[in-house]
Protein backbone atom coordinates (compact mmCIF):
# COMPACT_ATOMS: atom_id res chain seq x y z
CA UNK A 1 0.00 0.00 0.00
CA UNK A 2 1.53 3.22 -1.16
CA UNK A 3 -0.53 5.75 0.71
CA UNK A 4 -2.56 6.10 3.80
CA UNK A 5 -6.42 6.79 3.11
CA UNK A 6 -7.56 10.21 4.25
CA UNK A 7 -11.52 10.01 5.11
CA UNK A 8 -13.61 12.85 4.92
CA UNK A 9 -16.90 13.19 7.23
CA UNK A 10 -18.28 16.44 6.96
CA UNK A 11 -15.57 18.71 8.08
CA UNK A 12 -13.29 16.44 9.90
CA UNK A 13 -10.77 14.54 8.02
CA UNK A 14 -9.91 10.99 9.72
CA UNK A 15 -6.36 9.47 8.54
CA UNK A 16 -5.63 6.07 10.75
CA UNK A 17 -1.75 5.24 10.43
CA UNK A 18 -1.46 1.78 11.00
CA UNK A 19 1.39 0.74 9.30
CA UNK A 20 5.09 1.39 9.78
CA UNK A 21 5.84 4.84 8.45
CA UNK A 22 9.04 5.70 5.68
CA UNK A 23 10.22 8.60 4.52
CA UNK A 24 8.61 8.40 1.25
CA UNK A 25 5.01 7.81 2.97
CA UNK A 26 5.26 10.59 5.13
CA UNK A 27 5.69 12.84 2.16
CA UNK A 28 2.81 11.44 0.40
CA UNK A 29 0.51 11.73 3.92
CA UNK A 30 1.35 15.47 4.08
CA UNK A 31 0.97 16.13 0.78
CA UNK A 32 -2.22 14.27 0.78
CA UNK A 33 -3.42 16.09 3.87
CA UNK A 34 -2.89 19.50 2.58
CA UNK A 35 -3.91 19.46 -0.27
CA UNK A 36 -7.44 17.94 1.23
CA UNK A 37 -7.49 20.50 3.31
CA UNK A 38 -7.67 23.28 1.07
CA UNK A 39 -10.08 21.46 -1.34
CA UNK A 40 -13.13 21.71 1.00
CA UNK A 41 -13.79 23.11 4.12
CA UNK A 42 -11.99 21.66 6.82
CA UNK A 43 -12.36 22.38 10.57
CA UNK A 44 -10.13 19.25 12.03
CA UNK A 45 -8.00 16.66 11.64
CA UNK A 46 -8.26 13.09 13.57
CA UNK A 47 -5.34 11.61 13.86
CA UNK A 48 -5.99 7.89 14.86
CA UNK A 49 -2.83 6.15 16.61
CA UNK A 50 -4.23 2.99 18.32
CA UNK A 51 -3.20 0.74 15.91
CA UNK A 52 0.58 2.07 16.55
CA UNK A 53 2.04 -0.11 19.70
CA UNK A 54 5.29 1.32 19.60
CA UNK A 55 6.56 4.88 18.47
CA UNK A 56 9.69 6.31 17.45
CA UNK A 57 11.03 9.92 17.18
CA UNK A 58 10.44 10.14 13.24
CA UNK A 59 6.51 9.28 14.11
CA UNK A 60 6.45 11.49 16.85
CA UNK A 61 8.30 14.69 14.67
CA UNK A 62 5.79 13.24 11.87
CA UNK A 63 2.96 13.63 14.34
CA UNK A 64 3.81 16.99 15.19
CA UNK A 65 4.46 18.22 11.29
CA UNK A 66 1.31 17.23 10.24
CA UNK A 67 -0.48 19.60 13.51
CA UNK A 68 1.56 22.76 12.56
CA UNK A 69 0.39 22.11 8.78
CA UNK A 70 -2.72 21.63 9.77
CA UNK A 71 -3.04 24.95 11.99
CA UNK A 72 -1.70 26.72 9.27
CA UNK A 73 -3.95 26.36 7.39
CA UNK A 74 -6.62 26.69 9.65
CA UNK A 75 -7.44 23.02 10.60
CA UNK A 76 -6.97 21.87 14.12
CA UNK A 77 -5.67 18.77 14.77
CA UNK A 78 -6.53 16.05 17.31
CA UNK A 79 -4.62 12.56 17.76
CA UNK A 80 -6.62 10.42 19.21
CA UNK A 81 -6.37 6.72 20.45
CA UNK A 82 -2.47 6.87 22.21
CA UNK A 83 -1.53 3.86 24.14
CA UNK A 84 -0.13 4.22 27.04
CA UNK A 85 3.63 2.22 26.05
CA UNK A 86 3.47 5.16 23.26
CA UNK A 87 2.54 8.24 25.70
CA UNK A 88 5.35 6.71 28.42
CA UNK A 89 8.00 6.50 25.08
CA UNK A 90 7.13 10.02 23.42
CA UNK A 91 8.16 11.59 26.78
CA UNK A 92 11.33 9.39 27.34
CA UNK A 93 12.37 10.65 24.14
CA UNK A 94 11.86 14.24 25.02
CA UNK A 95 9.00 15.07 22.83
CA UNK A 96 5.51 16.23 24.93
CA UNK A 97 3.84 16.70 21.47
CA UNK A 98 3.27 20.59 22.88
CA UNK A 99 0.63 22.40 20.72
CA UNK A 100 -0.84 18.67 19.60
CA UNK A 101 -4.32 18.13 21.42
CA UNK A 102 -5.11 14.31 22.03
CA UNK A 103 -8.25 12.84 22.87
CA UNK A 104 -9.11 9.46 24.28
CA UNK A 105 -10.61 8.10 21.24
CA UNK A 106 -12.31 9.16 17.76
CA UNK A 107 -15.56 10.20 19.65
CA UNK A 108 -14.03 12.56 22.05
CA UNK A 109 -11.40 13.99 19.11
CA UNK A 110 -15.28 14.94 17.56
CA UNK A 111 -16.22 16.59 20.68
CA UNK A 112 -12.93 18.05 21.59
CA UNK A 113 -13.03 19.79 17.73
CA UNK A 114 -16.75 20.93 17.89
CA UNK A 115 -16.18 23.40 20.63
CA UNK A 116 -14.76 26.37 20.17
CA UNK A 117 -11.23 26.98 20.11
CA UNK A 118 -9.95 29.65 23.02
CA UNK A 119 -8.31 32.63 21.60
CA UNK A 120 -7.32 34.75 24.35
CA UNK A 121 -6.08 38.40 23.17
CA UNK A 122 -3.16 39.56 24.94
CA UNK A 123 -2.47 42.85 26.32
CA UNK A 124 0.31 43.37 23.48
CA UNK A 125 -2.10 42.34 20.82
CA UNK A 126 -0.35 39.23 19.42
CA UNK A 127 -3.11 36.01 18.98
CA UNK A 128 -2.26 33.38 21.42
CA UNK A 129 -3.98 29.63 21.36
CA UNK B 1 0.64 -4.30 13.45
CA UNK B 2 -1.43 -7.01 14.27
CA UNK B 3 -4.59 -5.83 14.21
CA UNK B 4 -6.89 -3.92 12.53
CA UNK B 5 -8.27 -0.55 14.64
CA UNK B 6 -12.64 -0.32 14.73
CA UNK B 7 -13.15 3.13 15.50
CA UNK B 8 -16.36 3.89 17.03
CA UNK B 9 -18.49 6.88 16.14
CA UNK B 10 -21.66 6.85 18.14
CA UNK B 11 -24.09 3.74 16.84
CA UNK B 12 -21.52 2.91 13.84
CA UNK B 13 -17.76 1.35 13.86
CA UNK B 14 -15.42 2.30 11.19
CA UNK B 15 -13.11 -0.71 10.45
CA UNK B 16 -10.16 0.90 8.02
CA UNK B 17 -8.71 -1.98 5.82
CA UNK B 18 -5.11 -1.08 4.89
CA UNK B 19 -2.84 -4.03 5.46
CA UNK B 20 -2.31 -7.19 3.33
CA UNK B 21 -4.80 -9.22 4.74
CA UNK B 22 -4.04 -12.78 6.01
CA UNK B 23 -5.70 -15.40 7.87
CA UNK B 24 -4.99 -14.55 11.55
CA UNK B 25 -5.32 -10.61 10.51
CA UNK B 26 -8.63 -11.78 9.05
CA UNK B 27 -9.69 -13.73 12.03
CA UNK B 28 -8.84 -11.49 14.62
CA UNK B 29 -10.55 -8.51 13.00
CA UNK B 30 -13.77 -11.19 12.76
CA UNK B 31 -13.34 -11.74 16.50
CA UNK B 32 -12.55 -7.89 17.34
CA UNK B 33 -15.42 -6.46 14.82
CA UNK B 34 -18.18 -8.79 16.61
CA UNK B 35 -17.28 -8.67 20.32
CA UNK B 36 -17.13 -4.71 19.39
CA UNK B 37 -20.84 -4.77 17.88
CA UNK B 38 -22.36 -6.40 20.57
CA UNK B 39 -20.24 -4.70 23.38
CA UNK B 40 -22.15 -1.51 23.10
CA UNK B 41 -25.46 -0.04 20.82
CA UNK B 42 -24.58 -0.61 17.47
CA UNK B 43 -26.48 0.26 13.76
CA UNK B 44 -23.86 -0.09 11.22
CA UNK B 45 -20.40 -0.95 10.40
CA UNK B 46 -18.46 0.95 7.56
CA UNK B 47 -15.70 -0.80 5.84
CA UNK B 48 -13.65 1.68 4.66
CA UNK B 49 -11.45 -0.33 1.46
CA UNK B 50 -10.28 2.80 -0.20
CA UNK B 51 -6.32 1.94 0.11
CA UNK B 52 -6.79 -1.24 -1.29
CA UNK B 53 -5.86 -1.09 -4.98
CA UNK B 54 -6.14 -4.80 -5.81
CA UNK B 55 -8.32 -7.51 -4.33
CA UNK B 56 -8.16 -11.15 -4.16
CA UNK B 57 -11.36 -13.57 -3.44
CA UNK B 58 -9.62 -14.17 -0.18
CA UNK B 59 -10.58 -10.33 1.11
CA UNK B 60 -13.82 -10.70 -0.77
CA UNK B 61 -14.69 -13.70 0.83
CA UNK B 62 -13.72 -12.03 4.26
CA UNK B 63 -15.71 -8.92 3.79
CA UNK B 64 -18.63 -11.59 2.81
CA UNK B 65 -18.35 -12.89 5.71
CA UNK B 66 -17.79 -9.85 7.91
CA UNK B 67 -20.89 -8.15 6.45
CA UNK B 68 -22.94 -11.54 7.23
CA UNK B 69 -21.47 -11.60 11.10
CA UNK B 70 -23.07 -8.10 11.32
CA UNK B 71 -26.04 -8.78 10.09
CA UNK B 72 -27.01 -11.81 12.12
CA UNK B 73 -26.07 -9.65 15.47
CA UNK B 74 -28.04 -6.43 13.56
CA UNK B 75 -25.70 -4.23 12.30
CA UNK B 76 -25.84 -3.31 8.82
CA UNK B 77 -22.33 -3.01 7.13
CA UNK B 78 -21.65 -0.83 4.10
CA UNK B 79 -18.19 -0.98 2.23
CA UNK B 80 -16.82 2.50 1.24
CA UNK B 81 -14.23 3.85 -0.87
CA UNK B 82 -13.72 0.68 -3.85
CA UNK B 83 -11.36 1.36 -6.22
CA UNK B 84 -12.85 1.30 -9.64
CA UNK B 85 -10.09 -1.76 -10.20
CA UNK B 86 -11.25 -3.66 -7.89
CA UNK B 87 -15.28 -3.73 -8.52
CA UNK B 88 -13.49 -4.69 -12.26
CA UNK B 89 -11.57 -7.77 -10.06
CA UNK B 90 -14.64 -8.82 -8.12
CA UNK B 91 -16.98 -9.27 -10.81
CA UNK B 92 -14.18 -11.64 -12.92
CA UNK B 93 -13.85 -13.38 -9.79
CA UNK B 94 -17.26 -14.26 -9.91
CA UNK B 95 -17.76 -12.39 -6.37
CA UNK B 96 -20.80 -9.97 -6.74
CA UNK B 97 -20.54 -9.21 -3.07
CA UNK B 98 -24.54 -10.02 -2.81
CA UNK B 99 -26.33 -8.89 0.19
CA UNK B 100 -23.44 -6.38 0.65
CA UNK B 101 -24.17 -2.51 0.47
CA UNK B 102 -21.65 -0.18 -1.21
CA UNK B 103 -21.17 3.40 -1.05
CA UNK B 104 -18.56 6.29 -2.83
CA UNK B 105 -17.24 7.41 0.31
CA UNK B 106 -17.49 7.25 4.30
CA UNK B 107 -20.12 10.24 4.14
CA UNK B 108 -22.21 8.57 1.68
CA UNK B 109 -21.74 5.39 4.04
CA UNK B 110 -23.18 7.44 6.91
CA UNK B 111 -26.07 8.96 5.29
CA UNK B 112 -26.63 5.24 4.00
CA UNK B 113 -26.81 3.55 7.32
CA UNK B 114 -29.04 6.27 8.92
CA UNK B 115 -31.79 5.73 6.21
CA UNK B 116 -34.26 3.22 7.89
CA UNK B 117 -33.99 -0.29 5.89
CA UNK B 118 -36.41 -1.55 3.92
CA UNK B 119 -37.93 -4.94 4.88
CA UNK B 120 -41.16 -6.21 2.93
CA UNK B 121 -42.94 -9.20 4.26
CA UNK B 122 -43.93 -11.68 1.41
CA UNK B 123 -47.03 -13.56 1.21
CA UNK B 124 -45.28 -16.80 3.08
CA UNK B 125 -44.64 -14.84 6.18
CA UNK B 126 -40.89 -14.62 5.83
CA UNK B 127 -38.71 -11.51 6.63
CA UNK B 128 -36.64 -10.47 3.57
CA UNK B 129 -34.60 -7.23 3.01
Amino acid sequence: MERIPILRMGEVLLVTIQVDMHDRLAMTLQDDLTTEIQRKRTSGVLVDISALDMVDSFIGRMIGNLSRMSQILDARTVVVGMRPAVAITLVELGMNLEGVHTALNVERGMTLLRTPERRTIPADGDYQN
